[in-house]
C-alpha cells in the first residue's frame, strides 16, 4: 500500500517514517511507497525498498491537498501542525494550518471520491490532550467534554468532530489520536511552558543544569515518542468495526508528579543528575501548567490495545535507547 | 441599544424579535433600533417605536457578514442555519451555512474590530442538543462530551468551539444555547423525525388525525417556542463573569415520555382529542429517535436562572396561549 505522513519532518513524523521505512508494513499490509510531506524537507529514511517520494510544500492549502488526495494513499498520518504557543500567538496561522489543513485535506479526499471513484483511505489524525480545558476531575474520562483553553485546543477539537462526520459519512476511515505529554523531547531546551518536562531529565542525563519552574506536585501524564508513533501504528490497524462511532480516543500514558520523575532519574542516572535540577520557581510557567489536564482513564484506547510505558523509569530507558546510543553520557 | 437577528424568519426568530420589539428593552438596556435578516425577509414586528432594518440575504456569506459587522450592532442574536434533515441530505450545504456561516460572522466582527477600533459585541448563538450523539448515559451531565450523529450536530458543536475560543481571546462576549426539542410547533404536520412529537398536541387540538410513529415509552425533553425566545433573551444578560469559560450551556425542559405528554393532552383536551392520535409504528423513525438524547441535567443553565415550563400541561397551554388565541377550537 502506499502511505502518507503530511508533517514528516517533525519529532514524531520523522520516527514514525523511520519505523516505516524499516519494518516495510503497517497494520499487516506491505508498504510500496512512501510519500513524506511537510514545510521543510522530511529527511529520506533508511532502509526501504520502494520508492520514497520528499514533498516540501504546505500540505493543508487546497491545491497542495488535492495533489496529495489524487495520489490516492491507503493510509494518511495527518500530523501536519501549527504547535501549541505558535497557535497562541498567531491567530491566523493557527487556523489556517491546524483548521483549514485538515478540512481541506478531508474535502480533497471527498473530490477525489467524486471525480475518479470510490476512494476512502484510513486516516490517523494526531489530536491531543489540549481538547480539555480546566477544572478537571481527579482523572478525565472518556466521555468527558472538550472545552480547550487555547486556540491550538480547539483547533484539534474542531479536526476531531470534522473526523468523526467525514467518517460516519462513510468519506474517510477516520481515526483521532489524543497524545498526552510527549517526552523525553531530544534537543535543545526550548521556551514552551512545558519543556521542562522533558528537561529536567534530558539536561542532567548529559551533565548539564536543568531548570524547573514547578513545584514537585505537580502531576501530569507522559509518553516516550516511541510510543507515540506505536499509538499512530496501532491505530492504523483498527477496523471500524473495533472503532465504532466514537472514533476520537485519549491515549493512556504515566501519570506522574514531577517528583516522581526526579525519583526515576535518580534511580537510573543518580544523586549527581538529579543534583543538576535547580528550583527555579516561574509563577507564570505554573498558571499555565496548571490549566492543563493531569490524569486520564484512557479506558477505550487500554481496551483497543493502545499501549504506553508502564513507569517512568522505562520512558527515561526508552530515551536513552532511541536517542543516546543505548547507554549514558559518561 | 442596537440588536442584531440573523436567521430573523424562521419560528423562533420571528418572535424573539416580536418580543424584543413589543418591549423595547433587553438585558436591561433600551433597544434603540432592530436589524433582521434571514434569506426570506423576515416579517416587520409590531409596536416598536425606533427604526428596524429588513434585509434579505444569506447573511452567512462572507460579505453580507461584513456588512452586518460593520453595522456594529450590540447585541446578536445568531440563529441563522439549516435544520437537521436539510444538512442532512446536503452536505456542501450545511457545512456552507452552519458552519462557514458562523466562521464567518465571527472573522468579520474581529475585522471591523481591527479595522474601526474596538468592537466586541454580545453574541449569542443558537445551539443544540443534537451535539450529544448516542449511547447517553441516563441524565447527560453538562460535562459530557459531544459526539453528535449528524453533520448538523457536528456544525453546531463546530460552533460552540469557535465561539468559546474568539471569547476567550476577547473577540466577541459569546454565549451558546443548547434548545433541546422545542413544541409544540405551530403550523402543517411535517416530515421531520421528531415531527410527530408536536403533531400529537397540535393536530388533535384542531380536531385532526395525528400519527405516532414511536411507542409510548420514548422519553425526550421539550421546551415551548416561549421558552427558546426565554432562553435567548436571558442569555444576553448573563455577564462574562457569570458565565465563565464555559460559555456553551444545555438548555432545561421537561423530559416526559410520549405516554405522558398524550396524558397532558387528555387532561387538557379531553379523550376526545386523544382518540385522533393512531398509532402508526415506523421502524425508520423510532431507529432515528433512538439516536438522540433523552434527559438533561442542565444544572449550570438551572444555577444561572434559565427556566423552561415545570411540565408538559404547561406546554400545552403555552400552545394555546401563543398559538390558538387563548383557548381551545370549538
Amino acid at each position: 500500500m502506499h502511505v502518507l505522513i503530511t508533517g514528516a519532518a517533525g519529532m514524531v513524523g520523522q520516527r514514525l517514517a523511520a519505523r516505516l521505512a524499516r519494518e516495510g508494513a503497517c497494520a499487516g499490509r506491505p508498504i510500496a511507497r512512501l510519500t513524506l510531506t511537510d514545510i521543510v524537507a522530511p529527511p529520506r529514511p533508511a532502509g526501504f525498498d520502494g520508492p520514497i517520494t520528499i514533498r516540501t510544500e504546505d500540505s493543508g492549502t487546497a491545491a497542495n491537498a488535492a495533489a496529495l488526495a489524487a495520489l490516492r494513499p491507503d493510509l494518511i498520518f495527518h500530523l501536519a501542525a501549527i504547535i501549541s504557543g505558535e497557535a497562541e500567538r498567531d491567530f491566523d496561522k493557527g487556523y489556517r494550518v491546524n483548521l483549514d489543513g485538515m478540512r481541506n485535506l478531508l474535502e480533497a479526499i471527498r473530490e477525489e471520491s467524486t471525480r475518479n471513484g470510490p476512494y476512502v483511505p484510513k486516516l490517523v489524525f494526531s489530536s491531543s490532550s489540549g481538547i480539555f480545558g480546566a477544572p478537571f476531575p481527579p482523572a478525565i474520562s472518556d466521555d468527558f467534554h472538550a472545552t480547550p483553553l487555547t486556540s491550538y485546543g480547539t483547533q484539534k477539537a474542531i479536526g476531531e468532530l470534522l473526523l468523526a462526520d467525514y467518517s460516519r459519512r462513510g468519506l474517510v476511515e477516520g481515526v483521532g489520536i489524543r497524545f498526552p505529554s510527549i517526552v523525553i523531547r531530544p534537543g535543545k531546551p526550548n521556551a514552551s511552558a512545558g519543556g521542562f518536562f522533558s528537561g529536567i531529565v534530558r539536561e542532567p542525563l548529559q551533565g548539564q543544569e536543568a531548570l524547573l519552574p514547578v513545584g514537585e506536585d505537580v502531576l501530569f501524564t507522559h509518553a516516550s515518542p516511541r510510543s507515540a508513533v506505536g499509538f499512530l501504528i496501532h491505530a492504523a490497524s483498527l477496523s471500524r468495526e473495533a472503532l465504532g462511532p466514537r472514533i476520537n480516543l485519549t491515549m493512556p500514558g504515566v501519570c506522574v508528579t514531577v517528583g516522581e520523575q526526579i525519583a526515576a532519574l535518580r534511580r537510573i542516572a543518580g544523586e549527581r543528575a538529579v543534583k543538576l535540577i535547580r528550583r527555579a520557581p516561574d509563577e507564570a510557567a505554573a498558571t499555565i501548567v496548571k490549566g492543563w489536564p493531569t490524569r486520564f482513564e484512557a479506558s477505550r484506547a487500554l481496551s483497543l490495545g493502545f499501549r504506553a510505558e508502564r513507569d517512568f523509569d522505562e520512558i527515561i530507558r526508552v530515551h536513552i535507547e532511541d536517542d543516546l546510543g543505548g547507554h549514558l553520557p559518561t
